[in-house]
């Protein structure tokens, strides 16, 4: 009896969080993964990454105080932090498919493909449903040049048994900036080749400026205006070929966006629309076929695709499915770049902020020798504040420091709780640490 | 013609904090210090223990992974790391006097004492004002028993050119931890004495007990129920006795409270009440004498004695001593021991919440395989909140962990803006970080 009230299809952080709420409000619920249990971020995504960087900075935050107190850097052994890694991927798979069991949600292994807008075919079962909410996230996009083959992709780093002397990232965006930094400091050779010059779109120019000073520092090379025409593979190496330009490296990674998982579904033949860049929904994550939703990456949104976000639209989900309500409203929403330094934005951006002067009061502060940064010898801490001049209220910040996730996550709550530097400043925070410091940056 | 609006007694981060609004009021402003400018936590308190601290920090941190990514574990330098403290504290007190001169207060070097309530002599000279402020701060209290002159202080600690082989605190308040986590990663054997089993005292005794753990693990001993009758020096060593009980250590330190700065200012002359704890002051920080003011540690009160509250009242009285005003209104005051890990803690106690368990609800959460804290391979991670029932709202929390202060500051602010646990899951943190778990915590 493969009737459903809801089917899930994607195991991962959205289709879990809508999963066991749906299935305690009494749904009979499925979901259908197939690929790894857990999705992205815990296997291939952002817990891996962080492990990884975990040891890039203490890495990096010991190197700053040789000579300052300290008497040695110590060396990534990359082999040995890949071991580290695989104990918290390894069991995710696993452990998140036991649990639905173990909880009595039915779980389905194999592709999906919609036969009509209440049946699902999986492998070979069928599977029918009142509804059906789609949350297969995305994949690495690929080149589409001659050679695309030869290009590993973000989920080949975060599983690369050794480090190649010399890597270069094809497309600057947030996964190779990581990466990047990851690499440099594992002691790569690394090159982020982008095709124009602007990488890092969605964040600030003036910080991404900053972090590829840093970056530079580090090691890592910018090929700014190279568009990628072919790839080769000699000798057990790979070469890229852009008019006047030529590299040879032993590993390229393709990293120039990320594609919806929404090409397979059969999505055409039930009226659901989608492209490239995701699944249209409404503002109730509703898709043109009443029936069926979409939540997670898989999305097509102007807001970013990252974990909490699709926790928050499964916790949304979870009310919506129940009992229909409000449309899902989001709150600020901030992004990080996790490299060494880290760059964060939240709220109204630095450039609205330029354009829209008789509203936005800006003001930049250079930390570096603030004594929360300078103590640790960083080499740069900078904010970019965004204050609306009416009201006195702290509504956007771009920063960059080695802690820049929690400044930016202090001023995520102070946008969200609409606080004004004058009840910013009113407050006694713990001396000395980041926050000590939210009083001299509005 | 020393006749001034408003002279400041201590020239530390209250005296500075409130010097230079005055003057850009119009007061005519003078500042008088006998010892560094700058005061204590710049010169001899909270920034050079965070400068030692960094290295410390990066050190555990880098420990914590090696054999999980990183190759060895670098070792403090202490010669090198007092040289780095000192490019902070070195330049201090001159900076702090010639910013007052340039701004065009006047500044007066020397020991105070007032011959009458409009009239002080500093050393030689004699100063009279309308208002006077007492800003003078605190000591290092003594033992007073034989011998206690051999011991030395945290300002003697924090400029130790070697490390000794042995040390022992005598007293366990949180000076005595900080620096006793400091000394044990720099290589040395520490005993912390105190005088009877709760050491401490100010924070969650189970908490307590967890970082007590932590210390031991790193090599620290606690001796308790040790009541020190005598200290004697002999052959480059100190010897501590107390009944059934003698230590030998290459250095004592005394770290058993801090007394006021009050006891040397010929207060009782001009009726202005003061004991060891302090000046006594109303709600408008003045004293019985209605001209003349204190504020900052040398002022009897029962919230912590911490340089951002000093800064908060140099910020009341840089207004109420233009305009009269309302009386001074502390927001909830965070307190941190800084060690590894640290101990932070605010609002309603846990005690108070078991206490009254009627009204709140208590929640401890260990968080020692969060993600956040296990991907660093971090011992201990701990959290006891309390939640107040009948408005869902965070009232208090303790926590334990390398990065406590962290997550005690957003719950800082979530208290301050009387958040409930509704509304702090309904937010959206860059993930994973310590505030992507706080919708976990209540």
């Amino acid at each position: 009896m493969n009737q459903f009230n809801t089917v899930i299809i994607g195991g991962g952080p959205a289709g879990l969080g809508l999963a066991y709420p749906l299935h305690s409000a009494g749904q009979k619920v499925a979901v259908v993964e197939e690929n790894k249990w857990g999705g992205t971020c815990p296997n291939r995504g952002c817990d891996p990454k962080k492990v990884l960087l975990g040891a890039v900075e203490a890495q990096v935050k010991s190197d700053q105080l040789v000579g300052r107190g300290l008497n040695q850097t110590p060396q990534i052994n990359w082999p040995q932090l890949m071991k580290f890694k695989q104990t918290f991927t390894d069991p995710v798979s696993d452990n998140s498919r036991a649990g639905l069991v173990s909880a009595g949600i039915e779980v389905f292994d194999g592709h999906a493909s919609f036969v009509d807008e209440h049946t699902l075919s999986v492998g070979e079962q069928t599977i029918t449903a009142d509804r059906f909410v789609i949350a297969t996230g995305q994949r690495p996009g690929r080149l589409n040049v001659p050679g695309d083959e030869y290009l590993l992709t973000s989920t080949d780093f975060l599983s690369l048994p050794t480090m190649p002397a010399k890597i270069a990232f094809i497309g600057g965006g947030y996964i190779a900036f990581e990466l990047a930094a990851i690499a440099a400091v594992a002691g790569a050779e690394v090159h982020i080749i982008h095709h124009n010059e602007r990488p890092l779109k969605q964040f600030a120019q003036a910080a991404v400026a900053e972090l590829m000073n840093q970056l530079e520092a580090k090691g890592v090379q910018f090929d700014l205006n190279v568009e990628t025409q072919s790839i080769k593979r000699e000798a057990d190496q790979t070469v890229i070929q852009a008019p006047n330009y030529e590299l040879t490296v032993d590993q390229a990674f393709v990293t120039s966006g990320r594609v919806a998982n929404a090409d397979t579904l059969n999505l055409a033949a039930i009226g659901v629309e989608a492209d490239r860049h995701g699944i249209v929904v409404n503002d109730h994550l509703q898709t043109a076929q009443p029936n069926i939703y979409a939540m997670g990456d898989v999305v097509a949104k102007r807001i970013p695709k990252l974990t909490p976000v699709s926790g928050f639209e499964a916790a949304y989900l979870s009310q919506e499915l129940v009992e229909s309500g409000a449309a899902i409203h989001y709150p600020e929403i901030p992004t990080v770049v996790f490299g060494m330094p880290r760059l964060a934005q939240v709220g109204i951006s630095w450039q609205t902020a330029q354009e829209q002067s008789d509203k936005y009061r800006s003001q930049v502060s250079d930390m570096t020798n603030w004594f929360t940064y300078k103590h640790l010898n960083e080499p740069l801490a900078k904010a970019w504040m965004v204050v609306d001049k009416q009201t006195d209220q702290i509504v956007g910040a771009t920063v960059i420091s080695n802690e820049a996730e929690t400044l930016v996550n202090y001023l995520t709550q102070i946008i969200n709780t609409g606080q004004t530097m004058k009840q910013v400043k009113e407050q006694v925070f713990l001396y000395p640490t980041e926050a000590s410091d939210l009083e001299y940056l509005g």
